[in-house]
């Protein structure tokens, strides 16, 4: 079983989704697919946002910021609030897409940390070629191939067709959407124990193809 | 100890904490302040909604109702999506306050339920009124005490002065604000496991008289 892991690398609790999803997933025998989209584009079209929400709102801003340090520190995660903020995450989800299957994880984790822990510039090649563990030509040359562009466009327009809205999101097999890290327990649950034989079908999330 | 529970009556997910925030607190030896407040105006001034965003951005209240009937499932809570939303929560605010200390718990519960599980119009003085166990002219009686209305009106100015900006809000003694009821177990941890050790207190939640 396959849960689908929509991320924006500029999404600060996204974060703790991507460094604690393949721990709490793997014992449950569930995979995760790595799949990252642009958040920009959805905010401005669904709510006609051109900044973060957190940015536009300071109330919220202030308490993300606050509600960060305390869930990192829970979670023993390193966490310094970013300088930059939101940084632009669109190289990095580029180079997701273009780096094996197997190599995605470690390499999203190393980027949210740059970001959320290391005061990084998560839009620069050398940076990405750090988290990914290879040279700077290495990467320049993966970043070359037109496809990486194409499939986080595509993403994101799924994304777009599933109703999401912000980042992180999962999405089960069956369709069921759930939004925000602390929902990641649950759409565990939802895939392990079923739990939604209790309810109907839900007709606003189809199976995407 | 007190947990200090800030709620707005037209807010869904205030409904589940609602209903579990005494179960929990109270084995834990904390008691709950119940503070009715009014979330309109802080959704005004801080963002410019004149609505509920679930009503303004489509795809959040998709995603929330889906939300509140799985989060209800999984508590073995009566739940069904009201024909209207949001309702007018300003009456059952000022009686919340007007009612003896021991009877609020039950009455906020209910009206939560005339609200988001029995299609009542918590508007009116005789859904209120049941949701007491009291007589109609009793509580109209209690409600022409001029004192409720400046009461909500000050936890309104006194959650505005927290940074609260949505509803459920719990705020510890220590002032430490907590927003969501997924962030319920938190707030109750704060307060059990003095959690905050590892962390610089918070300048930006100043305890408030």
């Amino acid at each position: 079983m396959v849960l689908r892991f929509y991320f924006e690398f500029a999404s600060t609790y996204s974060y703790l989704s991507a460094h604690l999803i393949e721990a709490l997933a793997g014992p449950r025998g569930i995979s995760v697919e790595w799949i990252p989209f642009r958040l920009g584009p959805l905010l401005y079209d669904q709510q006609g946002m051109k900044d973060s929400p957190f940015n536009l709102v300071p109330v919220k801003g202030t308490y993300m910021w606050r509600d960060m340090e305390r869930l990192c520190a829970a979670h023993d995660l390193p966490f310094e609030r970013p300088v930059a903020f939101p940084q632009n995450g669109g190289l990095a989800a580029r180079l997701t897409t273009a780096l094996p299957l197997a190599e995605r994880g470690s390499f999203v984790r190393a980027v949210y940390a740059a970001n959320f822990a290391q005061q990084k510039d998560i839009s620069t090649v050398a940076v990405l070629a750090a988290a990914a563990g290879r040279d700077v030509d290495e990467i320049a040359h993966l970043l070359e191939d037109p496809a990486c562009k194409a499939t986080v466009r595509g993403n994101t327009d799924t994304a777009r067709s599933l109703g999401i809205f912000g980042s992180p999101s999962f999405v089960t097999p069956d369709g069921e959407l759930f939004w925000g890290h602390d929902r990641l327990h649950q759409a565990l649950d939802w895939i392990t124990h079923q739990s939604h034989r209790n309810l109907q079908s839900n007709p606003n999330y189809e199976v995407q193809p």
